[in-house]
């Protein structure tokens, strides 16, 4: 790419969310930036879309000059097809989004509406990277990621990463990081406890929490790399058939 | 298995959903049945979870004796966890989800409630089992897929189905049915286009609408099957891990 790479900015945690500030500002120095975020924090909604309610785009100012910025009213997933199908003039060069606030390694993926947007990027052809830090904490400090960010995004580009690209990059929590690892998604999962409490007017309700358990500690997982102080890349498709099955249900005489 | 299985039901299209309900008939001739479904439609909410609000979740009356019924806030995926890990006092054998008004094939598995849950019931370690009619329409006649679901189902438990199986089976909406096809997720996409309209106040917004496009036509393909009359089973899985771009990333020198 001999002129500067436009490059869609997007995350989950909305429009005002430390994360999507930062990253804007890094891709500013590598690229044409375009950004179009939620409105309000989406977390957990995955891939979502908004079919059954209408979706609301509104251009904001941006504090940068010549980056537009649009606050929509829809999922992650609604926010990259509404860029790349009626918002922008041509189709970006590159997808990031993030950089969330909290963890999108192993199970979280499914969840996840940062990645749900690097995956949705993908299905529309353009390659994409989702980056998460594993801190929940709106004034976590991002510093010590800044140079991993640049340097993932800019190697992308030098290797021309490809529209099957999508890339599920997650950071440890910790000053010192030691490095990059191109991993597997572990195996894990969580322990759900509903926690059980009362509303004023006596009707029951729950609040989803639960332990998060690594049932495979192998070393190309993701989740050995943050456990060690690596930055964890898992290349990452929407091809969900588990084709080691295939020949098994055909045995079933259906 | 000897005693009867126990069974989950759910789906995305809501408690009422016709689909739901000759579900849950089927289901009662073939093992003790349990309901967790949502309490309003929830189409194309994807694998989204509740983490930042509370649920609630209230046993209504079944018309079936013995059966158990709750109607929950959350998305299919929140009911599925808050059966398994709460309300259920044993694991259940085997989770069903559907019958879905509308297609869960190719990539719009991504986007599917219905697939969610089938999809998180495997991730608890319990075989399971999406249904979906090409038909949207509430009135859709599923007459002619009862003894598929029916067939389906039971040579699942004589096969006896494995945790790791997550099975998603779409069914053509016509009255005569060829058979029933093994598949892969067949390569689509969805044209987007944003429908813009006009509200009262003069404020511009947008509904998602567009033309799904099978760029696939390979025999083996769940599109293939069921443009053919036939049944798609595409078995599914949740490692999004992309394996073939493992060693290209490692050669980018990250």
């Amino acid at each position: 790419m001999k002129k500067k790479p436009l490059i869609l900015v997007t995350n989950d945690d909305g429009i005002n969310a430390p994360g999507l500030r930062i990253l804007i500002k890094l891709m500013h120095k590598i690229g044409d930036v375009f950004v179009v975020a939620p409105n309000k924090p989406r977390s957990g909604c995955s891939q979502s879309i908004t079919i059954n309610s209408i979706i609301n785009c509104r251009q904001i100012k941006s504090k940068i000059l010549n980056i537009k910025e649009y606050e929509c009213s829809g999922t992650p997933a609604d926010c990259v097809k509404i860029a790349v199908n009626e918002l922008m003039t041509r189709k970006p060069d590159l997808c990031v989004s993030g950089i969330n606030h909290g963890s999108n390694s192993s199970i979280n993926v499914l969840y996840s509406g940062t990645m749900s947007a690097a995956i949705e990027s993908g299905v529309q052809g353009i390659p994409s990277i989702g980056f998460s830090l594993l801190n929940h904490s709106w004034s976590a400090d991002f510093n010590p990621i800044i140079p991993f960010v640049e340097k993932i995004v800019k190697k992308s580009i030098l290797n021309k990463i490809s529209p099957q690209t999508i890339l599920n990059v997650n950071f440890p929590s910790s000053e010192k990081i030691n490095g990059i690892k191109i991993c597997k998604q572990a195996k894990t999962h969580w322990n759900e406890k509903f926690i059980k409490r009362k509303s004023p007017m006596g009707e029951r309700y729950y609040w989803l929490s639960g332990d998060f358990i690594i049932e495979d500690n192998s070393e190309d997982s993701d989740e050995w790399a943050l456990a060690n102080g690596y930055v964890s890349i898992v290349p990452t498709h929407f091809d969900y058939t588990n084709y080691a099955l295939i020949n098994e249900l055909k045995r079933w005489d259906l």
